[in-house]
Order: C-alpha cells, then structure tokens, then sequence
C-alpha cells in the first residue's frame, strides 16, 4: 500500500501557440534577437495560457533534511550545518534570503527530516519532519519505502495548501549536509551515468576528498545493484528533502503552475519527478548549471539548457534566484515593448 | 592638432583587496561557492575602494547615429530604423525601456550621427550629432579624423557633466543599422583575426546575405589595408555612436565608475577604448556573449568572460541590463549575508 498518490498533471495547452509567437516576433526587435528569453516567455504564456502572462506571489520553498551518510567522510561540512543553516534562512542571513528579497519572493523553510529538535521557531519553520535524517545508505537503505512515498506526498500536500492559491510560480531549493552524495546515485541510477563521472567536490572537497567520496559511493550502489523505480531509488538513497521537493514539484505541476529548478541537487528531485511524470517537464524552467562537476552531465543526457552558467554551487535556491530576474524580464518584454506597428518602426522585409 | 585629450584613468586600488576576499570568503556559504558573483563583487569594492560597495543611480546611456555603408546591401533593415528606434526609445516602447524600468534604472538617448532632423523631441534627446550618419566606407574614410577626434571627446565630456555627480555605475548601448559592419571591421583591424570570422548575421541575415555582407567587408578592408591606430580605425570605418560611447567609457573610467559592457558594437568601442589606455578594464563588467558569431571570438581573443550567453542580439544595452540584476545581487551579498561567526554556523575545517 503506497502513502503516495500520483497527481494528474495536464500538458501544457497549446491553444495559443501560434499566438504567442506572432506577438513575440512583431516586438520592435530583429526576429529571435532575444534568444533565450523568448523560449522563456513562450513557455511562460502557454503554461497560463493566456496572452498577458504574470508572475504572482512567487515563493521560494527550501526543504531542509539530514543524511545518514555524513558518518562516512563524504562532506566537507559537519551535519550541524543543516540545522545551522536553517537558523540562518529564518533570521534572513543567508544568500537565499537577501537574492529573494531583491527580487521581492518570499522565504518558507520546511525540516523534512533534519536532525535536530527545535525549540521556538515553530511559527515561522514549516515543520513536517519525517524522521531526524536518512539511515546511513552505505550500510541499509536511507528510508522505507513508506517514508520515501510519505515525503513525495508530504510535498504534494505542501503546494496544495489554499495558502498558495494566489501563488503561480514556485522556486524549490535545499539544505542538506551530505546531499551531493545522494544525488549523485539518485542521477547515477535514473541515468546509467558512471558515478565517476557524477560525484563531485560538493562543498568543496579536494581531489583527495573527492576520491574518498567516491569509493564510499560506489560501495553504497554495490550494496542495491542498478535500480531503476524511482521510489526504490529515492527510498534506498535519500533524502527527505529531495523526496518532498519532487513532490512539491509534481504537486507545482498538477496546479499547472511554473516551478524554477536550482542546481544539482534540485535536478535530482526534478528527475524523480520527472521519471514518475514525465509531463512535469512542461512546467519546468531550469536555472543554471551548477559547478558541481556532473551537473552539466546530467543536463546533457536530458539535452536540459538552463539560463545561467555562474560557476555557483551553493544550493538553497540561489541559482534559482540569480535567474528570476531574467524570467521576470522575460514576461515584462512580452507584455511592454511595442510592436512595429505601435511604434511605427519599419520592419525587415523578410517578415512580411 | 587633436579634438581628443585622453583623460588620466588611475588602476583601481588593491588596498582593500584582500579584506575584501576575507569578507567574500567568511559569508555563510562554501568557499568560492558564488563564482562569478564573487569576482564581480570583488572587483566593485575594489573599484570603490570600500567593503560596502553601492550602485547609485545608474544611468543607460544609449548612442545612436547612422552608417553610410548602408548604401550597400549589408543590412536587413532598412537605415529609417535607427531613428524611428530613437523615437521608440524616448516613448519608452523598446525592449530597453522595460528592462531599464525593471531595475530602476535611467535610460539616455544621445543623437551621435543619426540622419534624422528633429523637430520636437529636443528636451529629451542628447543631441551631439556630428554629422547625419557616416560616409560610405566602401568608398572612402567613414570620418575625417577631426571627426573620429570630436566623436570621442563628445563621449569623455558627456560622462563628465555633472549631473552624472551621483552616478557611479554606467551601462552603454547603441542603435545604428549598419553598424555590425563597421564593429566587424574595427574588430578585426585591432586584434588581426579575419573578417570572416567576425562577420555575421547582424539583424538576421541569411547565409547568402551574410556572404553579400562579407564580400563588401572585405572590399572595404582592402581600400586601407591593416591598420592599428584605434583613432585611425575608428575614422576608416566609423560609427559616430562607436566613438561616443568609447569616449563614454574612458570618461568613466577617469571617473571611476564601474560601466557595463552590452554585446559585438560595444565591445567593438570597449577595444578601441581598451587599445587607447589598456587601464580602462579595471572599470569594465561584461554583461554578455552575444549570438552575433565573431563576438565570442574577440572575447576569447582578450580572455573576457561575461556573465551572460542567452543568445541575445538586440544592442540597445539589452545584455547590459539583464546582467544588471546579477551585479546588484553581487553587492547585495557582500553587503548583507551574514558572516558564519554571525550567523553561529560552523565553518569547514580547512579554512581555520
């Protein structure tokens, strides 16, 4: 019996299509002359389906989880990071906090599975803890397979909540010491991508560090042998975080409501999301490619070209956030910049 | 006798640089995790020679002026373009208006050398015209070198109104149809690569047009042979907005300002700037890589890396104004992230 219940997800309609490309290339600019962003604002007008799409009330979610596999020298970090790190993202210090602010978004902090007990932030920390962090996945699994459908629902469930009924646009990060580490046998599994190929320096390991990361993956993948359903590779790897930010994206989705990928980690719950509905797809925008090494390995095989290459690797959403201005931009010149014929501006022949 | 006195541009100072890196390096988030944020939070501190760097009132300038070479089939569009795209400027109809007004950001238009007279638009326009557009450089010199002198001169007394006593922070950008040929040639002329590498599309030629485009290039390149001289080069092939806005950009650098770099014209005046007094980089951010083909070629040329590639190809600052957001988030973290003795998070071990 699965605690988890697939949401339908419609594709996006393509009513409008032709529309919404008219409007685009009758803007006072040469055709195509702003590349990218007009993929951006098509996606955008056809997931609301609608001429004169906006953003509202945009959010940006940070799921928070421990791993049970920071027993093993896999970070760079202590594990006490986690719970650190969301101290700071509700006292408004962290990188998250003051890219949101610039762009007006507001911060929810959700423990999905961190390991610590808290004590006065009940109100402003959204709290559905499913356990105080994963098993430690090189010796057992990192969650049952209950838990792991329980933290997709979990996530579901968040972005159904009529808190976000005037919310149309959601940006998903995380914080979890270890994570990269999951991760990169979350992609290794959903892929057939080498783990060499897909583990990285994380936090910032040295090559050293790296290596020993590596041989104590390559154990953890030993231990199941190639998986292939995306709940027995969630449950078998982890974490809660990353469990209840594809379901939040599967649940974006079923609202047909845009979502914005960060980095690595993001991408890994995106692909679970992804391999349970690959509709989810439609709804998606993908922010920047990460500086962790297989990130750009990953977006290759699924031929994924996010918006920025920054060389981050921060996570919490940063990435996600450094690319919001550029999606607001895109909406803004769909709906403000003249046409040629409102502007009495001659156009190229080749159009007419 | 020169129009032109090359103003004095001091190299920023390192006094702060490396408190500037401790305060980059102690913010709550992994060693050298921002990437290119953190360059470019570097480098305005140091401009500014203060650990809280701000941008103030920034202003877009944008130069127009027109090309004779449009005599000869080199464009899509046709010349009315680039003052009918004036007007749509001083409207508030074009795509960098509404990336402008999306930052806060003025936006400044300036008659260079644009073959329009106009009527009623004086309090709004920047009227520096040196002439109604180039001469035909297939034919003879584009400008005299009074011309080319005057053109830059116009742009260093520009910048150093006083009403730009507030500003510290500029970004350029151009109109003028025809004036991917003249860049196309500047470019090559400075860094000795071919003109068929560095020639394009422009506004969107086909590959027959862009051919058409190169064979006329290359007659033109013939007429002078290889030249050196930035102030020759720019008299040889023009524009009139090229030199303001190089001028433009050694004004600020004596003042120094921070500027902001947009796409293949502007950095076609960045480099006549640059050859004229090499110091001018300490004050330049490049925003973008353009789609136009030879752009990335040059970049690479002086091992420029900007923080964009969206395949824009519009001019007009657009590049310049969607990299903005992302300089603003640059000073925002090092202003206002918390420190991990702040925040009470612990640090990695290998930066005790």
């Amino acid at each position: 019996m699965s605690l988890f219940s697939l949401p339908k997800i419609s594709p996006v309609t393509p009513v409008l299509r032709d529309q919404i490309r008219v409007k685009i290339n009758t803007k006072t600019k040469p055709l195509g002359s702003l590349g990218a962003l007009e993929s951006v604002a098509q996606q955008i007008a056809e997931i609301q389906n609608t001429m004169t799409p906006k953003l509202q009330n945009p959010k940006l979610i940070l799921f928070a989880g421990d791993h049970g596999i920071t027993e093993e020298p896999v970070s760079l970090y202590p594990k006490d990071v986690t719970w650190q790190m969301v101290f700071n993202f509700l006292r408004g210090g962290a990188c998250a906090n003051v890219f949101a602010k610039h762009s007006d978004i507001d911060v929810e902090v959700v423990d999905a599975g961190v390991d610590h007990d808290w004590d006065d932030v009940t109100n402003q920390l959204i709290q559905i803890k499913i356990r105080n962090g994963t098993s430690n996945f090189l010796k057992t699994s990192a969650m049952t397979k209950e838990e792991a459908s329980q933290s997709l629902q979990n996530g579901i469930n968040l972005i159904s909540d009529k808190k976000y009924n005037d919310t149309n646009v959601f940006l998903f990060g995380e914080m979890g010491i270890g994570n990269t580490s999951s991760a990169s046998l979350i992609l290794s599994h959903l892929t057939g991508i080498p783990l060499s190929k897909l583990v990285g320096k994380g936090t910032g390991l040295n090559p050293e560090g790296k290596n020993i990361k590596l041989q104590i993956l390559e154990k953890a993948y030993q231990r199941t042998g190639k998986l292939s359903d995306p709940l027995e590779i969630l449950s078998e790897f982890g974490g809660f975080e990353i469990g209840m930010m594809a379901g939040a994206m599967l649940g974006a989705a079923s609202k047909q409501n845009l979502f914005i990928v960060d980095g690595f980690i993001t991408t890994a719950a995106y692909l679970l999301a992804y391999h349970l509905s690959p509709t989810v797809k439609d709804y998606a925008i993908f922010s920047h490619v990460s500086d962790e090494e297989g990130h750009i390995i990953v977006l290759n095989h699924y031929q994924i070209r996010p918006l920025l290459t920054l060389n981050l690797r921060l996570g919490e959403g940063s990435g996600a956030l450094a690319a919001y201005p550029l999606i607001e931009l895109s909406v803004k010149f769909l709906n403000e910049m003249a046409s040629f014929a409102d502007a009495g501006v001659s156009d190229s022949d080749t159009k007419a």
